[in-house]
């Protein structure tokens, strides 16, 4: 990585030339050296079917290029022009109620008809082949927050898919049959093309069918990026990427597995600061050792003509900005620079305003810009340091959350809260996928993935034996592969390794059934699983309730290490103060070391080079704090010597500490 | 009644022979001695259209009788195979918003349509023919849950039928225009087949319209329960019965008229256990002199995929059996003996898992199996005693109610708050439907029956002469059989007859009107009647609000009786204190002894013998309490006398007193 | 105006030959001389396609008149006989989901069909030719509430109509195009035939699309009334009105230009009587110079089938009357006489029950006969006040605000809330519409307008020069005709005449911005404009938030008047009182005279006569209260001496002073 990006989205064909050309001017001024464009000016270049021009696109990357301002392509699948589905009602993107959406949104195309896969595959090709190799052309972004507005599509293209799929995945009918389970309520099918979609019925759907239906349409669209990027591959060195989010219908690590980098979107409001953090240590790891981009965020505040966001204090923007940076972001871009005069996000905020003036967030802008080059030097000369602790992530449990969900799981919501507790502890951390390498963590916390895949057991239980602790729960392991219950135990194949027998399951939540451990009480919630330890030792104990002096916190060792089931979330302040405890315990006995002291709302972000440590230490929270600093450093914006102890931190301020390397560390 | 039942459902399909084995065996042990079975597995026994093999059912129902389990069979009608509705769409059922709705699911299917019932009949008569005289096939349940997940279908099946149920109800559409006052809107009919299903419109349909598409659909339900029962009467002479609700879209008193038995599901949590004796009291009068039965609830919570319920307190469930055995069940029966391991109910309690250990709720099954052994001789050997008082009930009530809800009535809610008033005042009572004798009744409570028949007026006038008291209203009488105002008086034909004049209707919410009654003042709420005693006194004055000083509660003397008219429902601690100083005071004048004084909570179920009068006392709320004994008895599970006055009861405690016979009673 | 009519909606259809002779003759008793007919009787007048027959109406309208009781006389085009749409569907209405409404209820023809309008044509030609010239028929009502249950058509034939629209507007599709921004999410259009109706989509409209769908909706509903008011012409000569309502989907401006008469329809309870004055403060601006009609108001109250309102104290309904009376109407009617005995409107308040006694307001109804007998003549003998100042209305504005909605913001609220202001001043105003002329006064307020007309701007800037002030905002002039924002300056063309530069535009709320003006600090709120004053001066000053020390709120003089900006909402009860301190201030500033001090809730109307001046006072919240009266005057009830000073007016009570005029004045 040589320079840190600062960037935002730019939109050249809705506005005329000398507008344009004072955009340009503007962005340079204002230090912006990125913009991304294109996503969705497909009827711009292709206004009939088949009537291809990009070379307005190749003038104005030139132009930015003249001006000192890269650019990242993208592929403007998001929107096909009115040509693609005027008179092709069956072309459109069909809800789960079964109405199909029209034209003049985002996303109304099914991304499965082959009619769109062969367009897009056109109009990408003309794109790559005419512009893949323009100076400036830094990389591609494919289509535009896949699945954003829309989940799984129930047309009749669809159908067909799904049917190919489960017979791909299940060979024969009476196999789906059997690991679904569908002699219950008289399901059972006789032949693949009877299996519905999950549309409108009296009741509830088969779990394992809807489930199914979702992890179909996750790989269709990974799928399509594949087929996408092999396109631009053929024309372009630039490396590809999409941007994402936790927050949509996408299996993120399938998709960036295929990508050359991960980017994301995120809008969280400052008072969620948390939510921005955990997408900085998410995303870093889909594509490990390369950085990642904040690809849209906004200066000052989303909007729509249907709702509008709060803006950022100031002084926020550029916390955000050093954060990314210091977490492993190589860009940081705005959605966007000028106002949308028209369509729907007109209230949007933005650089500049839709009469070419500074816009609310300008000032701020300019403040991540003098923080970008302040940092820039000490970023590109080093690499986020390995964290020491893991929590797993998977978009596939997300699905599975989303069938049984009864009726209040979130599981976004979920993650958030599990991410927040390490947040606290200040223990370094990365959120990784399923199939993510587990070298170099000690401790690993696997809450809310309802199946557990025989390869994640395997490695989860290699990296045990080595000495690694491993978290597992809530609501972890206790479903199988297609969503059915185990029926050899309530754990399946994981339990007899875990020196426990799950006795029962139920919602804790309304029984006043309290846990105890750690020193603490609190109450317990969610669907939860109650042991009886046979080899373990009981952690955290079942007080009141239907069962009570049984466990929901046991631990087991075994090699090296440690399996720790938790069976249930402690709830509330006590709760999470719960959790905090066991989270800093077991990273004690992990010898996890890798943990600064702050106070709430302060964090490090630790980075190394060759030399020395860097703690990169920010205000997220805007009202100031504290870190203690181990040892004794040197201040790299101000070349001061930094002492020892506690080191004093304003509202949105940031630091940067360096630290003499440690040989005995890593 | 020989012996008292304690069952579970059961699904051998869903399991191998082994499992099913050691299941039979288990359930020995535990004390379950009935199963259900059958309910949903048409696809098991018709894989294929007219493949029908019901053999697997007959061994497994042979395995139980020789192991000491009966078997309750049921009819697979609720779900249909797949070859039923694929390339059948026309099959399916449609809602309110002209949506059909799929397989997948339970109760897809149309109940109307011709196919069903034809593809109905060959199925239950192959199970009839083939099953019906196995030893330890004790009884029959039709399909499941009618019209638990549904309520009116709107398919063009149900449009022909509609139009012929309306030819035969008003022969021409001249009548139907008339009492439906269809000049209103302009919605005049000339012909049957113009007359609309209630679907989506600008605004409200016509009043009557739609209560008679309400009161079409349950019929349509109960003669398909006809047809199907005529079915199994030729081949078997096990008792069928239907597991009903009040929560489901049928006519209980229709449906089961024409059944052996009646038979309720309830999942009602510890906390609503008045919800649960309602059904009891409401059940036992369904089919008079003829136990019921619970064919449903669970052992501990219940839960789907999309929702997951509280589990019962430790104890609650034991008293749950006892008080159905008391109150005059036969069958005491869980959902579910083995959890799902698959489908979408998986969360649900059960008394086993789906990986073959005892369930949450084993030990309070163990309980509830040992207090069923410990009263079965004491009840066996007696019957309900005959309550005074009587609350009428009426699910075709509740269709007027759903029609003309004013955006906020509840039937289901109406009715448990007057039923838990009279439980309150400790008198024993009976929930009855409309049809139902008075014989033996001394005051008769109707409230929430907007359309009184001028049969039930006749019967209740003769109650009254009789020396029986009438409690009518609120919201009784004030509506015409075709669901229309009556233009004679405001109670229509009933009002001359009770000395009072209906002077205004209307809502008394927001009103600021209090009533004064019995000593006490209380908001007065809900769409009320408001009265001028004309030769009635007035029991009853209004307070404040548009019409003070006029009547909300009246009573005329008639022959030895009195009619009462009851034009509001008083709300609050203090009108739900007025409304039991009313039912106390009329129970006083109508000479009702039957009444038991118990702290709030416990409950005393009578019942008798030829020697003796039995009391079965059950702590219901988990907070123990009293009774107070009217004299002397024997504790009849001890054998000990138990003195005159209080009797402690202990958390979710049962007691059974009995008292040697009085001659005066009855 | 010769004299004052008090009515009730009648259904003379609906009931026997000898309930209309009783009712008849019981209006007359009550003092109900007029009434309104028909509106929903097509069906009893044309059964059968093309058999028409009108006669029975004739005859209901002799009685009537025989009996004192005059006729506003309807076309019964709001519900079409069932032989309009039984076999074409193609006929009905279509909601936004796509879904056809169908018979039964009200609105459920689309009035775009060519089918409907030649219907309606023929059925309207029939009523005016046979009954236009009847005695006693002194006006028209077209048709009944337009789009009050429905908004807009998404049927066939509203696209094919929706495209001519767009043609007539825009002349080629380029234009359409440039004007909505239509590359924006690849929109573009090759043709009309493919600008797509508002209906489903992934994500959210173009705003330019979903406006001018509102727009293209009112006009052909105002379209209609014109073609039906030209038929009517042809045969009758008395005037014709509509129903319409601030809560409905028409322009009413644009109804009402081409109709004779304005009438409204209102059901506000008793505790929302601003909302009750705010209707006549409006719709006496309608049609200037000409009163208008309270069309519709309950007796009691509001109620359906699927709602029951609250009834109104006693004593408010004469209130009401009276101040109706004042501000401007000839006609106060209620809906309806006689209670619907079926249908769905049973429970809704009415003069005498379905069974023919009295309903619930009637003695209030006598109350108002008895106020209405005592106004009448010095009413009659006067008209009212030219108003001072002026707040405009729109229903167009209306339409932006629902594309544009930030998903809050109802317009109908926000209205009603800068009215409150002006009516807790005191000052005497009028609601008008865009294209009023401003003659006459002194201040306008234009709150919520995003678009302001180039022929507006005009007209307030020559109000402007010749000494008056102008208050923009909030939420007004911020985008242009085709809902886009402007791309010259905040507020386009206005603003370089504003003196003010329109820096940012944000949503205050959330932010902790407060502003400060006119001694108070109140927190603000809604999508705002934030200024810097370049020639103006700041009034209000923002504290706090992303932009403190910026400025709200402006003032700028232009030649003998101001143009005062106001940029966002002051919210809570210091946000109210600094509004109305901003309305006195600025009444002051404009000389605005005609503002009468008054408790809350008690109200003057202010007429006036060539001789005097006349304060029609009354307490409108039912606690009283009193009026300075600023010199002495006579008391035009009691002939007495009404001396200057606090004249103190009890629960509802109305009193009418009389002042000589000043020649001074006006």
């Amino acid at each position: 990585m040589n320079k840190l990006y600062h960037g935002a989205a730019f939109y050249p064909e809705l506005w005329s030339g000398e507008v344009v050309r004072e955009d340009i001017r503007r962005m340079a001024e204002t230090g912006i050296n990125v913009v991304r464009i294109g996503e969705f000016l497909w009827s711009t270049i292709e206004p009939e079917e088949g009537h291809i021009d990009v070379s307005p696109l190749a003038g104005v990357i030139r132009q930015l290029y003249e001006a000192g301002v890269e650019t990242i392509l993208c592929t403007p699948t998001a929107t096909p022009p009115i040509w693609y589905t005027h008179g092709h009602p069956e072309r459109l993107f069909v809800n789960a109620e079964g109405t199909p959406l029209g034209h003049g949104s985002r996303q109304h195309a099914c991304t499965n008809h082959p009619a769109f896969r062969e367009k897009a595959a056109v109009i990408t090709e003309r794109l790559a082949q005419e512009l893949g190799r323009l100076p400036g052309v830094i990389g591609w972004q494919l289509d535009n927050e896949f699945k954003a507005h829309v989940s799984e599509c129930m047309c009749a293209v669809c159908r067909r898919l799904w049917h190919e799929w489960l017979y791909r995945r299940y060979g024969n009918v009476e196999r789906l049959n059997e690991l679904w389970g569908t002699r219950i309520w008289s399901e059972s099918y006789n032949v693949f093309d009877q299996v519905p979609q999950p549309g409108p019925t009296p009741f509830l759907h088969n779990s394992s069918m809807q489930t199914m239906y979702r992890l179909f349409s996750m790989e269709k669209i990974a799928e399509f990026a594949v087929e996408q990027t092999a396109i631009i591959r053929r024309h372009s060195a630039a490396p590809v990427t999409h941007n994402g989010s936790v927050a949509f219908h996408i299996d993120n690590e399938r998709l960036y597995r295929h990508l050359d980098f991960a980017s994301f979107d995120t809008y969280a409001s400052a008072a969620h600061y948390a939510a921005y953090l955990l997408n900085c240590d998410l995303y870093r790891n889909f594509k490990p050792g390369r950085p990642f981009w904040i690809m849209e965020t906004s200066p000052s505040h989303a909007g729509s003509i249907a709702s509008s966001g709060t803006p950022h204090p100031n002084g926020y923007l550029a916390a955000e900005a050093v954060a990314a940076y210091a977490l492993g972001a190589e860009g940081f871009c705005y959605w966007l620079w000028r106002q949308q005069r028209a369509g729907s996000e007109q209230p949007h905020g933005s650089v500049v305003s839709a009469w070419g003036k500074p816009g609310l967030g300008y000032p701020n802008v300019l403040e991540a810009e003098q923080a970008r080059q302040a940092i820039e030097p000490a970023i590109t000369g080093s690499r986020p340091a390995q964290a020491e602790v893991a929590i797993s992530y998977s978009d596939r449990a997300k699905a599975f959350l989303a069938t049984e969900s009864h009726g209040k799981l979130r599981h976004r919501g979920l993650v958030s809260g599990a991410y927040e507790r390490v947040l606290r502890t200040g223990m370094h951390r990365d959120l990784i996928p399923e199939g993510a390498s587990l070298e170099g963590y000690k401790l690993l916390w696997t809450p809310f993935i309802p199946y557990l895949s025989s390869d994640l057991i395997a490695r989860a239980l290699a990296f045990v034996e080595r000495g690694g602790i491993w978290i597992v729960g809530p609501l972890t392991g206790i479903r199988t592969e297609e969503h059915t219950v185990p029926v050899d135990a309530g754990l399946g194949e994981l339990e007899s390794l875990t020196g426990t027998e799950t006795v029962f399951t139920y919602a804790m939540d309304g029984t006043g059934t309290v846990g105890s451990a750690f020193g603490l009480e609190a109450p317990l919630s969610l669907w939860s699983s109650v042991y009886e330890p046979v080899e373990a030792k009981s952690i955290g104990t079942l007080i009141g309730g239907p069962s009570p002096g049984l466990s929901f916190l046991t631990e087991m060792k075994r090699g090296q290490g440690r399996i720790v089931l938790l069976g249930s979330l402690p709830a509330g302040d006590e709760g999470n103060e719960m959790l905090e405890r066991m989270l800093i315990h077991y990273g004690k006995v992990a010898n996890v070391t890798r943990r600064a002291e702050t106070t709430i709302g302060t964090i490090v972000a630790p980075r190394e080079s060759e030399t020395e440590e860097l703690w990169v230490i920010v205000n997220m929270n805007g009202e100031g704090g504290s870190v203690t600093l181990p040892r004794e450093g040197i201040d790299k914006l101000s070349g001061e010597r930094a002492a020892a102890g506690r080191l004093e931190v304003g509202r949105y301020e940031y630091r940067m500490i360096g630290f003499p390397s440690v040989s005995s560390r890593k």
